[in-house]
């Protein structure tokens, strides 16, 4: 169950925040990022937090393949998913360097990429999580792109995923992505959960033609117009991914154990936003790094009233806009830890 | 002497950056922090910068008070200046957790606070570096806020703090500044400097009232009929500040040695924006941390062709933008250096 995060304890958060050595509101959005933190921190230990702790941060990222790139909708094709899931692994994505550089632990989960990865590479990456609903999703343009059984199990495995990392002592939890055509997938379930009309939820992804562009809108037009359900789940397993799939019970399992989470751009947000119509509840757990280059990412942040903490023009997903933000979420802690209160520091404002 | 930054490397900067396992431009604004932190740095090895290097990353932190707070423009009066420099050496103050949180050294500077700060504090903290310049700038409302030798002595303390720390092994210079009343001296600064009218350059410092604010431009344009020479130097001994002038010199001294700057909020972007007025070629070295809550800031920044990185409405100074903003040229630095290339990795786009 995921339940609410209490306002029991605002007022003594702001308290906090208000005692230390600067002018009321001068940290700007460190100040809201450090009560959304405590906040959460109260909630789980149902007493003030005074210290914020983010142990263990760790970026999840879950790969999936996507049975629309067969129509050509990104730049590249689909191997480049399972070139990009060695890739991550030989350390070598820039997720991985901005992992290192920020000290965040990294996951890479294969959610049903098209081509499995050989024995041998996942005896030597515990860091890699088998988890696959198949090869690659069905195409969703001419037919729902999972079964609802795929659907219910890649919930199921996301939560196991997050559950894992959550018992080795994680207190904030990042996702990333990598599934070639997978704004397509995000594109749709955004148009169908929303009232905002395809043309504006899809974008350039990591850099398509207009040509693409044009192919990618009707494509999902045509997905759309094949089915009047508008469950979140029915969605799901129409236009949805399984990288998409697993990162919501990923999300889930987080805010039923009242750990913030740290989304990313454009299909983490996407994801994130099928979590709310699914429960309202766990916006209360999400923390937005970024907005991204592509389109559609500022309309949906509005659409959930996220304020992101960066605006780098970045288009590439994989969590790179979360392990950027990390910092920034660390820094709020800090301050709201270890700043002086004008009375210890002596300072007379 | 200050030499612009050399384009002859540009193409095979860029090559690098094109051939790392992303498609191209999807890393938005790093890969312009790295473009521009790969230019200085082959710039200063004259060849190919291939491994940015962004050793002893230092915040300096340069304090000063200013006459013109006997009229109130500030929410704090100047003894406060002295308090937080304590603050500082006590390890209490936002900056000090940032700079903690995010592995960068820390010095200040008392460019000429009030109240000296004791000598037995003064013997126990090395990161203290004392080049007073006086105690306190004269009322800039009534007087020049300097004389000219103490505008000369200011450049040359400057240049000598941050030789010192460059001496030292630092290859990325962060400024940032304490000083009640010091967004007054920066408004006149910005407007004398400028074509924009005092009305636009003055805003609300750390929180002042409307009528605050109100006397704060009232003074400003006071001064600013004084004198009618716009010379930086004469302006600066106008209106300027002992921490703002000695900033300009360690401005001076990283440029001439070809070293990244960071540079934080209003006031450090005004001593920033001075320096490229005595020197236009230092803009190359200049990297804009973030966007302020302060209102003139963002035009300030329009003026300097300036792309900041952060925008977290900020409005407390001390390098606090700039020691947040730092983790992100890190990553910048790091996808350069580590990221594989297409045919390193094997990804076939």
């Amino acid at each position: 169950m995921i339940t609410s995060v209490t306002h029991q304890y605002d007022g003594a958060i702001q308290q906090v925040i208000d005692n230390k050595t600067k002018p009321m509101g001068a940290l700007g959005m460190l100040e809201s990022l450090a009560r959304q933190l405590a906040s959460i921190q109260s909630h789980r230990l149902a007493q003030l937090c005074t210290k914020i702790s983010l142990s263990k941060p760790t970026m999840l990222v879950f790969a999936g393949d996507h049975g629309i790139a067969q129509h050509g909708v990104s730049i590249a094709p689909s191997d480049v998913t399972h070139q990009m899931v060695h890739n991550f692994l030989a350390g070598g994505a820039a997720i991985n360097c901005f992992c290192r550089t920020n000290h965040i632990d990294f996951y890479v989960v294969d959610a049903g990429i098209q081509t499995e990865i050989d024995e041998v590479t996942v005896a030597a990456h515990p860091e890699l999580i088998i988890q696959r609903l198949g090869a690659g999703t069905a195409d969703f343009s001419s037919q729902p792109a999972m079964t609802p059984e795929q659907v219910r199990q890649g919930l199921n495995f996301g939560k196991q995923a997050a559950q894992r990392i959550l018992d080795q002592g994680c207190e904030l939890l990042m996702f990333g992505e990598m599934g070639i055509a997978n704004t397509s997938a995000a594109s749709a379930l955004f148009a169908a959960l929303s009232d905002v009309p395809v043309v504006a939820t899809v974008g350039r992804g990591t850099g398509i033609s207009i040509e693409q562009l044009n192919q990618k809108q009707q494509l999902i037009q045509q997905a759309l117009m094949r089915f009047s359900g508008r469950a979140p789940l029915d969605v799901l397993a129409e236009v949805g991914g399984f990288e998409i799939v697993q990162m919501i019970g990923a999300m889930q399992a987080c805010a039923e154990r009242k750990i913030p989470m740290l989304i990313d751009g454009f299909i983490v947000s996407v994801a994130a936003f099928v979590a709310t119509q699914l429960d309202a509840n766990i916006r209360d757990y999400l923390i937005f790094a970024h907005c991204s280059d592509e389109s559609a990412h500022r309309i949906l942040l509005g659409k959930l009233v996220a304020k992101p903490i960066l605006d780098l023009s970045l288009r590439l997903g994989e969590g790179t806009g979360a392990a950027l933000a990390f910092p920034i979420l660390a820094s709020a802690a800090s301050f709201y830890n270890d700043m002086a209160s004008f009375e210890s520091a002596g300072v007379t404002v």
